[in-house]
């Protein structure tokens, strides 16, 4: 048992950090500036509680700023006491009733939601000394679901429904804990940058391929459908037919070229299309699966629970990629999960947090709540910043073990 | 023809009018204050276009702050230059690469976008001295349709079949212009706040009716729904059987509440009922449709076109309420009503800028587009700050005659 841990003081930092020579670049964020919005939660024990969200720079000081607003909602808690109902405080945070307006549930301030939580649940893991997937996989079902909010979602999921769900599937759980040892499989974003030339890339997958990793995802979306369908074919051609490969439009599709060109990708094999078009546009996604049979993956713009509600219920979704530091933090993440292990689709994370934060919680989501251990994305180019960066072996992430959720960036 | 008129300047403001003794009040909005951020384009020829983005106090600064990242997109423009192309500057504001992933079109960017493209169609008006209603209703179809991007609408509405949509109202255009001398109808929406007691509800409907006005709305979504109930009978008696009445949930039931309240408020015969679920949740309002035969209003929190899109293909709303100060500006408000009229969906908008630039907008809605002249929301509580307020006689908005769009605040 911890002893008494109070949030004394509330902080943001707004840190940026420039990207070089065309990484990160898509079809859409052709100059990206890699950016955190980050919580600070100060204490008397030592204990730091760091949370963090996503942006691309421009901007990421509204964020920041945001940040401000929700904290008042923890300062002076007892992070134990906090955290023992944690899904109310989480609702009174995002039904704030001014700032709801900016949302409600997206954008700037539920970006700055994502910073307060997660901010939370890693004070939360650092006041017990463990790792945040171990304080995740050991809570009881009822206690877990004390952190979530169900508003608006108890037409799919009610909380006696979630508890019910996590109790059956408890058996498996000693032997679904072998993947702490495996390690998590991962997959290289990095080989296909938009902006990376045609040898830059046959340069990456070789040396991904070298590392380990037998899945890769190339950046399309292009205004000329030529330069994806060739880049693409290049892809299959230097990683070989067995390996795993992506295509990722970022977006930039309107339904009938989404449709043109998912025809043109589908004998390639790929796994996933990803962010075929607008990731408001539900119904499009709908006619696109009902037009072409391509796996759809999306979630990484998708703001919150309700609308990857109605993603699940449409039946479109091959693949969620909900991201904690884009939706509400930890707490948003696991109700999502918890719906999508409902449709039966797998969460496979976009990693906005270059998945310091998401190797917790894809271990958590397959060892609680049985989802498929299917890959974990890998973005390499901030791992120099953290204190306790991503370890990957062989294209397998290594169970973290530093108490919290690895979110600590150098001074 | 008007002179060059070059945006030298673009300012950012941050006013708040803090409401009194329940006014503005809803099921969650319960401490309103109301605020705008103000974007001003500075001139050299004595013109100044002012645009709005409405929020309810707090977090209001993210706002006015996010203004000056997408004002640099119309610095040094010459407006009649701008404005002949201004779809592919609005598309070029909406996809910053950077800004875009705090949103994308959604939160508090969009709502700094809201007002920089009003002010620009303010800036419009002025430099032709004619107020904004009377430049859109003569402007050819194609140079209307030049202000509005279609991105990811062309699989429901293309460029050419918007031109061709307008051409086919130019005939009736001359005897639609009557509204000018009739004036729009108006309905009232400050009988009925949240926190009123009963006995203020029924002075304000008899005020109400001696002002001349029919129709009126009262705000529900009261965690009793027995509270809703009675004050919802208490209006139809006061009001009388002939009176339009409509009920405001704010979004303040999940779909099994929705379903069971709304199923009791039928019998009182409502014109509508608004918002009664969280406002990105097309599917659960699909379901109350089916379920409850009550017309559904909604679009004071949708925040673009494409979900704006979505809610219309559903066929689950009966009337349009989008916001120009909520959406990115009049550009997308003309996007989403062409929508709606494609799709027979009448726009009757929420009125976070109190009527001051949707009386221009439903003229031309009306005028120009054939939409059914139905009602405008009137909301009292700001008048004595605007330079131009509305005016409204026998509950009838009367034409406005000063150039741009009734925006200027008193100083």
């Amino acid at each position: 048992m911890s002893n008494s841990v109070v949030i004394k003081k509330v902080m943001a930092d707004d840190v940026r950090f420039p990207l070089k020579n065309g990484a990160g670049s898509d079809a859409i964020h052709t100059t990206p500036t890699y950016a955190y919005a980050v919580c600070k939660l100060i204490t008397d024990n030592g204990y730091e509680g760091v949370g963090l969200a996503f942006t691309l720079g421009e901007g990421n000081n509204l964020v920041s700023d945001a940040i401000a607003y929700l904290g008042k909602h923890v300062q002076g808690k007892e992070i134990n006491e906090l955290m023992a109902d944690f899904g109310k405080t989480y609702r009174t945070m995002m039904d704030d009733p001014n700032l709801r307006w900016l949302g409600p549930h997206k954008g700037v301030v539920h970006l700055a939601l994502a910073a307060v939580v997660n901010a939370c649940y890693d004070l939360w893991a650092k006041s017990h000394e463990i790792p945040l997937w171990q304080l995740l996989i050991d809570l009881p079902p009822e206690k877990l679901v004390n952190t979530l909010d169900f508003s608006y979602c108890e037409d799919i999921l009610t909380r006696n429904e979630a508890i019910a769900m996590l109790q059956s599937k408890s058996s498996g759980k000693v032997r679904r804990k072998k993947i702490l040892e495996l390690g998590y499989p991962g997959y290289d974003t990095s080989i296909g940058w938009f902006n990376y030339s045609d040898e830059q890339v046959t340069d990456n997958i070789r040396r991904a391929m070298d590392m380990g990793f037998t899945a890769m995802k190339l950046k399309v979306g292009s205004a000329m459908a030529e330069r994806d369908i060739r880049r693409a074919k290049l892809v299959r051609e230097i990683a070989g037919d067995d390996a795993t490969i992506m295509f990722d439009a970022n977006q930039q599709w309107n339904l009938p070229q989404a449709i043109a060109i998912c025809k043109e990708l589908l004998p390639l094999n790929p796994y996933w299309i990803e962010e075929p078009t607008h990731p408001d546009d539900v119904e499009a996604h709908v006619r696109l699966a009902q037009e072409v049979p391509v796996k759809i993956a999306l979630g990484e713009h998708v703001p919150n629970k309700v609308i990857f509600k109605n993603f699940l219920q449409s039946g479109c979704v091959s693949f969620n990629q909900v991201d904690a530091v884009r939706v509400g933090g930890v707490s948003e993440f696991i109700m999502i999960s918890l719906l999508s292990k409902k449709f039966n689709v797998p969460v496979v994370p976009h990693v906005g947090d270059m998945g310091q934060i998401h190797q917790h919680l894809v271990l958590f989501n397959h060892i609680t709540m049985d989802h498929p251990a299917l890959l974990l994305e890998h973005i390499p180019h901030l791992k120099d910043y953290f204190v306790h960066p991503v370890n990957i072996v062989e294209g397998r992430y290594q169970t973290p073990q530093a108490p919290g959720m690895s979110t600590e960036l150098k001074g």
